[in-house]
């Protein structure tokens, strides 16, 4: 048993790699929810929708976001009729939105109607919002304090970032199939995809039974660095983390998760900070990680698994 | 002042009309809401939507009903969730309403988010939802009673039609505007679109408010018949009618709207039968009543008002 803790692109292309090595019952992705908010009277949960698409196949490979082959008619005649376009819902993704909203409106808990999706879609794995009840990552700026979204997508990530919180994490409680793979005596390993650290992975360990079935399970835990070469793969980590005052490197990663996991998966342009990654005291294993087509997801999901695999046997 | 009623296609096409020969100021059209449903959640009010789009251009002419170069994406994704498929939504389409339902959920009134959509989308006249309080059209069968659009929609009108009922029209409130606009010291007449008498112009007419409203007010009231040459120009009007018992023809809709009428406009087809509508104490008038075209359109609109001001300036 598997489980990966995940955002958005990044973490959706690992997941579908784990998902095309391990056997459907083995894998369970826990998914930041802490980007979901409320639009056009929808429940927009955006890492859910990329790993659902990712894992159906169905991703846009140039956006990294949406569906493949997407259009554009419904924004076109919302912004005719006045309405906001900053947030952009395509018109195959809105039958997501919308068969979501109707079910949670009928009573569903988020987790019961992604597990429906994943289902209509193929997706064999489990896909596991980190809660059902609202956590909402807030974007502490050197001005206002901004709802994830609004600094992310209609402020482009602009605003000068001085910290996150993350409104009703404390209460939240944890989704009890994540709290219960987490706690399986089963579980081989927990990987931290290579998803942005302060508002894809922090969220989800933010969920107080969530943190605590984390840090209470005895698996090697190894996290795929988001930083190569100094920069971001993909999105604002290494803005963030030039803002945050931290070094904008695998190394500042590692100094970030030191005390949550075991080993940090740097990418072979890294290699010469592995023995600075080993004297915070975690593994520095170094690979490519750079996931640039299915293959590349396949081969970076099966080495880190042999990894994990051979320190649990030799443990 | 004219007050027009209407329902969906054949109603949509004279307003069109009279909205190109009346200023806007001048022109009320109560609009049936009989057929709206809830569907994936959202509010779908057809007849409105119909009378919107073809008010500003945007119906699509093949159809008569959605707007025009209209897309399916949504509906193939929806499909694809198992969501129901058989109440088509086009992708345009949908930004109406989830713009709708966005507002109704916001705590606006059915005629508040009809009089921002029609601003936004240019309809200077007033659209006014016959009430803000959900009637429901439910259509009597020799088998079961059918909610509207299970009938006319997912059974395509298959079903023997042995009645009708509004649900919810005996406490509805009328439509503020609505109930002014026929009371109104100016009005000059009051035309009944060639709309289907028992599902489009009947649910009107059973809101207690504008039923009264309606029959105090002492203005020529003019019907354009919706059947020509015995045959309904579109819909099941005519279907109904032949199930019904009554005589599918311009006299049987003539004798239906006996006591509400003073007068039904008779296809050139029908002129024939100008003398037993007479005979019923109805005034008769002929005229092309097709309209193919926008120019149509305005032909039946400038014809039917001018026999309006006739018989005004006459009595």
């Amino acid at each position: 048993m598997i489980v990966a803790l995940a955002g958005g692109v990044g973490g959706a292309k690992l997941a579908f790699g784990l998902s095309r090595v391990l056997p459907p019952d083995q894998l369970s992705i826990i998914v930041n929810t802490g980007d979901d908010f409320e639009h056009l009277g929808l429940h927009i949960a955006p890492d859910l929708d990329t790993v659902m698409y990712t894992l159906a196949g169905l991703a846009n490979p140039e956006t990294g976001w949406g569906v493949v082959g997407e259009s554009w008619a419904f924004m076109g005649a919302v912004e005719r009729l006045g309405g906001p376009a900053w947030f952009r819902l395509g018109d195959q993704d809105m039958a997501t939105h919308i068969t979501r909203a109707e079910h949670l409106r009928a009573g569903q808990s988020l987790s019961q109607v992604t597990r429906a999706l994943c289902q209509k879609l193929g997706i064999g794995c489990a896909v596991l919002p980190m809660s059902d009840d609202p956590v909402r990552t807030m974007v502490r700026t050197s001005g206002d304090t901004l709802a994830f979204q609004d600094y992310f997508v209609r402020l482009k990530c602009e605003p000068v970032v001085t910290g996150f919180a993350f409104h009703g994490a404390e209460t939240a409680r944890a989704n009890a199939d994540a709290r219960a793979a987490l706690s399986d005596p089963k579980l081989q390993a927990v990987l931290f995809c290579p998803s942005n650290p302060f508002v894809s992975i922090a969220p989800i360990l933010a969920v107080p039974g969530l943190d605590k079935a984390f840090r209470a399970a005895r698996v090697p835990k190894i996290a795929v660095s988001p930083i190569v070469g100094g920069a971001a793969v993909k999105g604002p980590a290494a803005k963030m983390m030039h803002e945050l005052g931290l070094d904008v490197s695998a190394l500042g990663v590692a100094r970030h998760y030191r005390g949550l996991i075991d080993a940090l998966v740097l990418d072979e342009a890294d290699s010469v900070l592995a023995p600075q990654v080993e004297a915070l005291g975690l593994r520095a294993p170094v690979m490519p990680t750079m996931m640039r087509n299915d293959e590349d997801r396949v081969r970076l999901a099966r080495a880190v698994l042999d990894l994990a695999r051979s320190w649990t046997s030799a443990s």
